[in-house]
């Protein structure tokens, strides 16, 4: 049961979001920024750094539905997405994702954690001042959805349809769209 | 040296801020909404807040500068700030505020600590749904920027009189209007 009263019927951090409209808007602007804006990095490629993060911090709900949105991204591929989550150094992803992957996970643990010789790395496999600054970023972000979906206790469905059907939503239509369509669902409810 | 090649002159957060405006426009906008929109709890509880946390990751970019908002906040008590960095329990801040800090300690921790009787000992006091949703958020995001700041190697100035300064401005104008206000500044150099 959540910490609070939450609208009842949506899980993990739509719960929260509808609560509190005024903080989940500049939230999905962030997220859509980082994980769909324009990029070198392809939104499966981010979706990936945003399932590794949010698993390294046990996070159920998030790790579920961004893995399902990266797989969704990348052909269906969903034994990959288990593979970077399980042991990222050994999947087939290129170089340049794996340095990315290292540095998020270092940001996960704090960020003074990240060390020159990971940045040099990532520059070694080409990765960009951009894509650098975005994956801290994205790690840093799910650091705090990940405690804000935890900290207030929300639920989360056992079913991966569930998450593979939400996942198509916001693949195609975005973070924002998506939390506004789900709001106006469930008010006609 | 900082990881990644950014505005030289801004410490902290604002020299990525600069660098990435796309992504420092929905931030800056959380910030405002958490710790300055309309609330029962006072921009000065909220700051302590964020800067407990921020003390807590050990960002010392942070936590100074947040701690230089609260007590301009504060009436510029100082040392209530340090002290409740360092014991909060022990404090001179009310019953309440000690246990939403005690709700944001578990959040640093991970969001998974925070307990059903933090939340009762909260209730007890007289929180809020609004006021626990808000802490678990403030507690999140610092998280998140605490991580931003030091994932990316950031500088912090030495002298506490330059957080005084710059925590007058922010305390009058906000996070959103200041950013923007040091962008001009700072293209106009």
């Amino acid at each position: 049961m959540p910490h609070i009263s939450l609208p009842e019927g949506l899980p993990g951090i739509r719960g929260p979001m509808l609560f509190r409209p005024e903080t989940a808007k500049p939230m999905n602007e962030l997220v859509d920024v980082l994980l769909r804006g324009p990029h070198t990095l392809s939104p499966g490629e981010r979706e990936l750094i945003a399932t590794y993060v949010s698993a390294e911090n046990d996070c159920r709900y998030c790790q579920t539905i961004h893995g399902a949105i990266a797989a969704h991204h990348l052909g269906g591929d969903e034994e990959l997405v288990l593979n970077v989550k399980h042991d990222f150094e050994r999947a087939e992803i290129s170089g340049k994702l794996k340095a990315l992957l290292a540095i998020a996970g270092k940001v996960q643990l704090g960020g003074k954690n990240v060390t020159p010789q990971d940045i040099e790395r990532a520059r070694n496999e080409g990765a960009t001042d951009l894509e650098i600054h975005d994956t801290v970023l994205i790690a840093a972000m799910f650091c705090m959805c990940n405690r804000y979906v935890d900290g207030l206790a929300t639920w989360a469905p056992n079913d991966p349809e569930f998450y593979r059907q939400r996942a198509a939503l916001v693949a195609t239509n975005g973070y924002t769209a998506s939390t506004v369509a789900s709001t106006i669902g469930t008010a006609v409810k």
